[in-house]
């Protein structure tokens, strides 16, 4: 039973992903127990935070500029249009450095059930990106799950629909397969008939 | 690979217990989305308990104010002090409503391994407060740990060699045995023995 002022900051902290009521607990004390080593760098960060970053209108990154600093980059190919869910899936791709061209990220997946429609989605904003003559390929990084794999297949369609014999446009999907460091008997029978059938000669 | 200012925060929260370096860049992200309704009120509520909570100088709770709401309080019983290693233990005992004394808050436990002597804890400060004319008991409510008993026989010792005919001090400690609602056969050897030792008649 803490006083008004630390019950507000453990309700505050509960809210966030990964921290129940009894973790939050415990991380308020952490931080009162530390407050010029933790509690206030962590409340400057958040003002900061609060205060620069905030969404890119072109690709829906997080960023303390708009266009962010992935949209301004020149050296970037402009000629790949990488589809994801959410931002977190952007910061993944680039934390692989696999990936060189652009992103748009979608703010969320197509739900029937949730009454997530394509306009609720940075959908109509992904299909007028895609009409720039300079795009030529849209990877659809989606989740394989049933709602990735619908929204994938909606914006397929709707790519199909727009293009044009003078602008075609090359659509993919990520490839399924066994992970890297993945063992055999611990995939799931979908990824390991996926990977089956989609064998490659060595 | 988000900015830098998103960054600095992602590494701040990842500071917090419980919360490793994938869930803090969730974390984040979830701040980030929901500036309003969850960033802002955080800010403000790290920005309140910084600047406002401090550690009581009687009894090191946390509290807006010194003395605390527990050792302000004209309706406890000042005869019985119970001693706990640190303020989330007083939470805890606070929320079982099971106690109406007043604390005192070691600030950790003695122990030769990490260096921490009685000059380290609130141990001097205890041994004041019990010399009080007040104070007929003491509760040692620290953990059935090796430094918490370790402690908690260091602290008898001291208060013992303190104690004068004219003021005699009774020295408890928390009765061990099979916790409420708990399984037996779930429980350790050494509790269910104790358990066993200190045996009630129904």
């Amino acid at each position: 039973m803490a006083g008004p002022e630390i019950e507000t900051l453990i309700q505050m902290l509960s809210r966030l992903p990964g921290l129940g009521p009894r973790s939050a607990r415990r991380a308020a004390l952490y931080l009162i127990k530390r407050r010029e080593a933790v509690l206030d760098p962590l409340a400057a960060a958040l003002g900061t935070v609060a205060e620069r970053v905030r969404p890119c209108s072109h690709c829906g990154n997080f960023d303390t500029s708009d266009p962010c600093a992935l949209c301004a980059d020149q050296q970037r190919d402009d000629s790949i249009l990488c589809v994801v869910e959410d931002v977190d899936d952007l910061w993944a791709l680039e934390r692989s450095k696999a990936f060189r061209g652009r992103y748009h990220v979608l703010g969320g997946l197509l739900s029937a059930l949730d009454g997530i429609g394509p306009e609720d989605l940075a959908i109509p904003l992904l299909i007028e990106r895609a009409s720039a003559a300079t795009v030529a390929e849209i990877i659809l990084a989606l989740p394989a799950t049933v709602e990735g794999q619908t929204t994938a297949h909606y914006i397929a369609d709707r790519l199909k629909a727009a293009e044009s014999a003078e602008h075609p446009l090359k659509i993919c999907g990520l490839a399924h397969g066994v992970p890297v460091g993945g063992e055999l008997d611990y995939l799931d029978d979908g990824t390991l008939s996926q990977a089956l059938r989609a064998r490659r000669p060595v």
